[in-house]
């Protein structure tokens, strides 16, 4: 493929070794341009001061790091959290979140370099260059993406390896193999190696980041309450916390207890299942509360119905369309759910397990009275006979009018 | 309201208070009619033997003992297991399933009978009324129905116990009121006093039947493996099994190992929310397993859409409509699903968890090869240029589009 | 059934045979109530100076006569419109929207005039009793709703006009029956008599009040054109409008052009499927304009999920359940959508049919360069074939996979 | 784009200038591949006999012309018919259906040839090119798939017409440019030139080849009936037909009286919308009957999900997933749906109305008793009353709660 001709590209730059190659690779292949790079702070574990040297080392120009966190949570996560958006019955995402936010910070700082090209290190067989170059044309349809990975030569870890020894690019990493893995405040995910045959079961203790496996963890349970407001987790234990400290207590108390592990075989946009591991520790303590919550504030329609829209949104969002319309609108039928979504849940982690202890809420619909065998003021018993009898008719109906079918023939 | 005129009554019998109070009341409230019992075995745990000679003092002419557990787990829970089957999101449900089985062969035994009613002894605010009158209807349309707690003056046990002492119904029961309990091969459910408000964490050692809490289960892990034929459970750890065994043996490592409970505030079809505690040991193992082998066996886009058909086939099912033809249509459409849902599943439990050990199928759709993110013989990396460019193609239209109509503002 | 003791009673007034019966039955069945009858407006052809005087002839001491046209169809039919609302695949539906709006206004005038409750004169088996008592009960749980066509033992036309004579209430009406018709600004009902057997054509010249039957339309076109902001109609054949003259000129174009019959055989909430004939000759134009404009103006996935959304709205409204916070979690869903549903549709009507013209709309999303076949500067045909290779990857996968399981068979 | 090797090229031939320009192109540009013609009769107007003759001058080494019009019908429209599938809201397809049989038919005569390659003339920028390869790769994926469009440098008809004249091809086409067509027994599509353009109103009488516009059609009805068995016509004013000659007769009488024109901006699978006008007028007949029948064979919950179902059914016939697991699972829904869709529906065509006469079958969940306002059998007016109160439970609930909601504030 002929090479565009590029003056100024920004790099979504993780400091692995796939971005170090290429910071080198671009300059070599694309008529050297200048690179500026790109590094998004989602809440990885990652040593932000060593980056920029090591940027520049690899042939950048100039390192931008950016702290989404914040937006991270609250314009992404949450929103789908009211949603209850899941992936394949199961999976929490994670990565899908953090794509478009990373996409759009990107094109506004290419902007503002003045660069007319994007590239990124995502491979040609996942979801990812998906997700960002949606992300980058919502925000400029006519910048032009590379991803060498689609375009170059390298085809594994080894031979990356080798033309950074060959190109002279100092790299810290062992040459050994790890998983595929993307952090973020939400999750990490695991992926490749010995993951790649299901019949393999996890090594959780060479695997797992922020978690235990639920053997490792404590012998007795662990308390936590989480409040909301409108959908949207303010407090916990009682304490009122900003996005990011509350997301990283519920990813510690939940981690060391084992909470929110899913391996999955998953379905991939571009068409192959895929296995994973998830760590989604305060995501699942997250999802488990809200759930509880909505059981006691939201009504029997809305619920039912809302359980296809977590479905709908949930596939936006894996396939990279958070900005899309229909994701947007969806948005719109699930905040208007929310609006009495508000109380407190109590738990108790112990080893994998969310224990329930209690739920509260100004606005619940359960009414013990109603709920209690016993008799109330609201319902009379009798009203469930007609009740029956009309639900039923159009069962009654056909059934004998199936008799009646029969006895003609 | 005025006692119809029947002469022979078919009461659904459980041997429990309210069903022995039934049968005298029966008698002297509708002149004296005679009174055929039928207790359904559906897996509960029961003195079947002592059955008949309490129901004779109670005033019934005949017991009928039905063992229907095989056509239970066959004809109904199978099926919906293959639906992946849910209410309200996480209720596997258990009552919804015996209730039509249950009706089908009250009505067979009211024809051999003679029988021109049959009653039974639900509550008027719950859902198993429904259930029982809709499953009547749909092989009787005709008959005569009576449900007397929506009839008689009894609004309470109280009012139950001092209505069998001043008749002198012989009771082994004790004063004490406990928890509303559903039982049967496939779960056991837990309703009323201290669960009433949900703000009551349930006292799981006291209430817990067939399970332990995980705090109370081994502190090593239990492997077991489940095979399935066309999404029908046929083996454990690799021994075939006829359904009752196989179910019986699921339950009882589940429950051993605290799988399986739940905890949840569900919408009810008459209209108000309930908490229940339900215990589904085997139920659990099975479903996590079968939604193994779907990952593996079945296609993105019918999984996708088979989500949505389990959502309303769950709806169907709690809401007593077994027999309509929406739920057979839906079943339709999930037998052909499972056409390739063939192989084994291997898990450990371990204090509620079940830990996903391997998945193994003949007809696996996935392909390590595929997968992997090197290079492989199906794929080329390429063809994702094009791909991406033309799945977000709506998307740059749009946002070209809507460049255009702000430089035109 | 005992009547409950109440002093004053709101009785929805239409001046027909029902209600003046009824406020004669009310007083004399009731121990003598205070009656405050009340007649909406809804658009319906109807001599509201003379109902006065029938009103108070029948017994009621006063009369309301509310002109709601305009909030009918602000806030009820241009709501639905937006969603593309139907109910049974094509009824537009019409009283369904009238119905939670009289129940809102028969509230507040209930509350007002301190009754302690309201009657209506829908019969047992239809489903405005319903709408009715679910709008009322939106907004005042608590008061006494009162039904006789379900308590009194009338139980015909026949027996009403007997009630009538016994009684001396003076009727002007034929004793001949009608069909039973519902009307208001957006359609008007026929059900009843012949129509009630399926295989009689009906007789339109008879039947239709306010239009014509194809044949008897006009042997040219008349052209219309309708413009949308947002969604809502605001101009026909370029003239802005306020909603009723809106409604009355389309009503006026579409009935002498004979669009908007429709002969259904629907299914009733309460049980039973039921022949109706439904004129909406307005109706029928702006869904057909408004569903022009949609295609131009929606993406693919946002019209797609609103066709799902659309079948739900109407099945909420059809069984009264306007007031639910799924139809109105539903309509945030709808409203997002509508932002650029902005344009104007020429038409021509000729003989029932409705003969596209032309679409504009500030908004478009059709690109005339894109859908050409020819090359443009967005689209390269080269994309196509990695497009469809991953499109069709999943099912390639398969495909070779069943190869090698035959072979292994 | 290097050209693969391939010996012995099957191509799909219309006898049209694509594809005669196309078998000399490949010949030219592939090694002088030897070429197969096949040409499917699926109901489109062509001169079979001198296609023979046509191809072999273009430089074919044979052709075969196959007749799929039985295929075409019963395995394809029919099974789509009792679907009651559309796209994008009221398109019908055709085009759609043709496709995937083709491919089949294709692949199978490659297979006796011994060819190693497939070309078809579609753009790259339409669906059918999805259509053919997703079909061909269902039967061989590993078959080689050319699409001349994607890759030469002709861009318009011009080009084609210079390549041809250049390069000696015999062409009988007039130089001006025509629609682009499609036509099989089931539509007749008409795209490009002046409908480029949405504010066009199409020109009918040149544009339309089976039907007339409702102005041209006669001034008197055509009376005509369709017999269904199992959703499956069968039969024309009482007469058993074959499918071929059953649906031309439906095409005839449909298209004289101007029944089944659609304009529509439609919204391709390859990201842009396109306008499309389309001529189907024995199946917008035979689709309007088949309803109507439903309407009275199909009860309530069925008939909703159903409606689900067809949005499904055609966004995947139309995506060209004919062949997928879920296209299949969705048509044994479907099927177990139509086992009562048998009668007779009697229909007056007039002026592109259908007008509905009447519905008979003998399956019919239709009770004239019950739908009658008037007293009956089965129903009990008072059982109303409790319907409507458990039916409006949990709004009573909610707004009561609500209530003292606001007393807290």
């Amino acid at each position: 493929m002929a090479k565009k001709d590029v003056k100024k590209i920004l790099v979504a730059y993780s400091g692995g070794l796939d971005t170090s190659v290429i910071v080198h690779w671009l300059k070599a292949n694309y008529n050297n341009p200048e690179i500026i790079a790109m590094n998004a702070d989602v809440g990885q574990d990652e040593d932000f001061d060593a980056l920029e040297d090591k940027a520049l080392k690899s042939g950048a120009a100039k390192l931008y790091v950016e702290d989404l966190r914040e937006e991270f949570l609250t314009d992404f996560v949450w929103q789908a959290l009211k949603a209850n958006a899941k992936y394949d019955g199961n999976y929490l995402m994670g990565t899908a979140y953090a794509r478009p936010l990373m996409s759009k910070r990107m094109v506004e700082i290419a902007h503002e370099e003045g660069c007319d090209a994007i590239a990124h290190g995502c491979t040609g067989k996942g979801n990812d260059q998906v997700r960002f170059e949606l992300g980058i044309r919502e925000f400029d349809p006519n910048i032009t993406i590379i991803a060498p990975w689609r375009e170059w030569d390298l085809k594994s870890r080894e031979d990356e390896f080798q033309y950074a020894e060959s190109h002279g690019i100092p790299l810290k990493f062992t040459r050994e193999e790890g998983y595929s893995e993307d952090e973020n405040l939400f999750h990490i995910s695991h992926e490749g190696l010995d993951l790649e045959d299901p019949t393999n079961k996890p090594d959780y203790d060479n695997l797992l980041s922020v978690s235990v496996a639920p053997q490792k963890a404590p012998d007795t349970e662990t308390k936590v309450s989480v409040s909301f407001e409108k959908g949207i987790p303010t407090a916990v234990d009682g304490e009122k916390l900003d996005p990011i400290p509350l997301m990283q207590k519920l990813n510690k108390i939940g981690g060391e207890n084992a909470v929110g592990l899913l391996d999955i075989v998953e379905n991939r946009l571009v068409g192959m299942k895929s296995r994973g591991v998830y760590e989604t520790p305060g995501g699942e303590v997250l999802y488990h509360a809200h759930n509880k919550l909505e059981e006691m504030t939201i009504d029997r329609d809305t619920f039912h119905f809302k359980q296809h829209v977590a479905i709908k949104y949930g596939e936006l969002v894996y396939n990279g369309l958070w900005y899309s319309p229909l994701r947007k609108s969806l948005q719109a039928f699930v905040d208007y759910t929310q609006e009495n979504v508000t109380g407190t849940v109590e738990m108790e982690l112990y080893k994998g397990n969310i224990i329930d202890v209690s739920v509260t809420s100004p606005y619940t619909l359960y009414s013990e009275e109603l709920a209690s065998f016993e008799e109330d003021d609201i319902y009379e018993q009798n009203d469930a006979e007609g009740f029956i009898k009309l639900f039923g008719l159009g069962q009654t109906t056909r059934v004998i009018a199936e008799q009646s079918w029969k006895e003609e023939k």
